[in-house]
């Protein structure tokens, strides 16, 4: 539908447009036969996979099979795909980390399959323990369970932490030798925040290992500096998956027919911006810094300043984009929620709104150690506005819950 | 990120666009807060799901509620949400229609539903008799099966068939006999080739008969004259549902967050178009009725042709954008397929496909009566294409089928 333009004859695009940009556009164009209003392929236009392909390989150190790669309307539609393949019947276990994203509990419920919980540890900055791991499997098949499948959300979601290399070996090895399947949600990838601390993709690893594990790994354009979460793009890659489940997933999607264009080609140009020496190459990298700096200098103002309140304990927001502290609530709030029958968290939050008019989550929306609890906040807001709301949550702790 | 543009300052948007398109794109702007690239309300921005509202009230001649409507990645995720709120257990039955889409039978297979199929009456041009939708109900009843929700495509894919009123009108009062559900696939209300035909709207109807059925009706913006099928745009009207429902639908579909923003975008410009007396309007009917006057050439070249031919019989294509015709197959090719232990009309176009290179889809893959034989093809190409297409068929028929 042409209809829209004044005179689209007189349009002269390339005065609009730098080169490089151009010639992306003319690329991707050409990839879909100039017609990014149709149908693509069910895993997305080869075009784009090929994109996200040079991405991986770029990253990883080694190549990717675009046939590997499936685009979608966001990481989460993705998520719910792997564990519909997953999940068999009732019997059927995927192990969560707790804290969790909900999306991964709703699913579970939602395909009659079973969450099983592991806890993170806190004290270290929500480090994943394959020893506690191994309890959660090992209690789920005493109660007749099968474990299938093992959720790590890389960076965190809602912790803010990032895992060292170290303890991902170790679910590496935990998982071939449960015979389970990975899903790695790496969605906040690009969102790193403190010194000394980097982001290593599971692939990367399992691959150094020679590691045989099925790993699903998962990734949006919702996140990182772009962060066009409306546009709903997001892709699975498949590493060590057999053909015959890749058939499979490939008829699931094709249900659906495909997943929307524009959020397939966003997804492909937020992984690999313009080229190099491009003309608008500069331009790019530094609205990137921009944004990248100000997360980092609020990660750190988040954890700060919720650390110097007193009852408030909040480890390093290493990555992601938010903070999950410790409360610990004393005084007539206790007697509140005993009386409301409600958790104590759910009524710190919700007196916090209708106090202060801010809103944050409930802990027990992600879950705790029982007798824990926390709320989770986000680092997204601009830097006056953080401050003004961090101050505001320091001054309803002191006098609400103290 | 407007690194992409080479001097955005200098662009001077008001001489690309026409007035009436600067005004409604600001509307809309205004109505996303300036943020496309943001995640919306999970049921879609309300300035979109408002014009949707005011075609349905332009179309059914009453209002309708905006927060009744669902925008979503395209017609067949809603599908998938109404089915998966409607099937709660392997004894709850939907009924579809042979032939049908199979997106329908996928998805219950999908749930762990079943689905019931009645049979459309091919020799009245794919009508529905309730007779034959009581018979599925009750054979189903007597197996044990709860029927839930009854399906109907009308326009028809694959049929081409459009519904009579009165047709409808025993529809509903069938479901509010057996107290279902209807699910209203009408994403071809705006495909319609025949004279004398017309597209009646299931909430039209409902409404007019004081009926309290509960309708669920949707629409895309993949087919009509825009066919915008990439960009993923769709939605599901909920007439005379409770509210309870209506939450639990709000609850499943935040699980995704939300629909693309430029689908729900394009959803609700295809409905309602530039103002009546705005500067695009000619331009964009001019342009919706060449589509227009192409597909109903074709779809009346396609019926005439294939009727042509000795051993093919085909139902008007009253509306949507297919054909479904009959085949006797004659000779080798019965033979053929008996020794391959396949279905004759898979062999018939897996043969096509071999000796002509034209790709159309088994009738097997949508239903049949049992013992005859169809195929699905479209009248989408240009004309010219279609016409040798069609010739092709009838040479191939004639040499491989009689």
């Amino acid at each position: 539908m042409l209809a829209c333009l004044a005179e689209p004859a007189l349009i002269d695009h390339d005065s609009l447009f730098a080169t490089d940009v151009r010639e992306r556009a003319r690329h991707f164009l050409s990839g879909t036969n100039g017609k990014l209003g149709a149908y693509s392929d069910s895993k997305g236009h080869l075009v784009f996979r090929k994109e996200v392909a040079t991405f991986l390989e770029a990253r990883d150190g080694f190549v990717a099979d675009p046939e590997h790669i499936f685009l979608s309307d966001g990481a989460s539609p993705s998520v719910k795909m792997v564990l519909q393949l997953v999940v068999g019947g009732k019997d059927d276990g995927v192990l969560l980390p707790i804290p969790q994203y909900p999306l991964y509990s709703a699913t579970m419920t939602l395909l009659g399959g079973q969450a099983v919980g592991y806890f993170l540890d806190e004290s270290s900055g929500w480090g994943l323990d394959v020893k506690e791991v191994e309890r959660a499997i090992s209690e789920f098949r005493t109660k007749g369970g099968s474990p299938r499948a093992l959720v790590v959300i890389n960076p965190g979601n809602p912790t803010g932490g990032v895992l060292p290399r170290s303890q991902m070996e170790a679910v590496i090895q935990l998982c071939e030798r449960n015979k389970i399947v990975l899903l790695a949600d790496e969605v906040y990838q690009d969102n790193i925040y403190a010194d000394n601390v980097s982001f290593v993709p599971f692939r990367k690893v399992a691959q150094e290992m020679g590691s045989k594990v099925e790993l699903f790994s998962f990734h949006s354009i919702s996140k990182g500096v772009v962060g066009e979460c409306g546009l709903r793009g997001g892709l699975v890659h498949c590493h060590n998956v057999e053909q015959g489940v890749i058939d499979q997933m490939y008829k699931l999607c094709s249900i659906n027919l495909c997943s929307n264009t524009l959020g397939q080609a966003a997804m492909a140009l937020s992984l690999t911006g313009p080229p190099d020496n491009g003309p608008s190459r500069a331009a790019y990298d530094a609205e990137k810094d921009v944004v990248r700096g100000a997360l980092k200098r609020k990660a750190r103002m988040t954890h700060n300043r919720l650390n110097a309140v007193d009852g408030i304990s909040c480890q390093p927001i290493a990555g992601a984009m938010y903070a999950f502290p410790k409360i610990e609530v004393k005084g007539d709030m206790l007697k509140k929620a005993a009386s409301l029958g409600k958790p104590v968290d759910q009524v710190y939050c919700m007196d916090l709104l209708m106090n202060k008019g801010i809103i944050v989550v409930p802990g027990s929306g992600f879950g705790q150690v029982p007798g824990t609890f926390h709320f989770r906040t986000t680092i997204l807001p601009d830097e006056d506005t953080l401050a003004s709301v961090l101050d505001s949550i320091a001054d309803f702790h002191k006098t609400h819950a103290s």
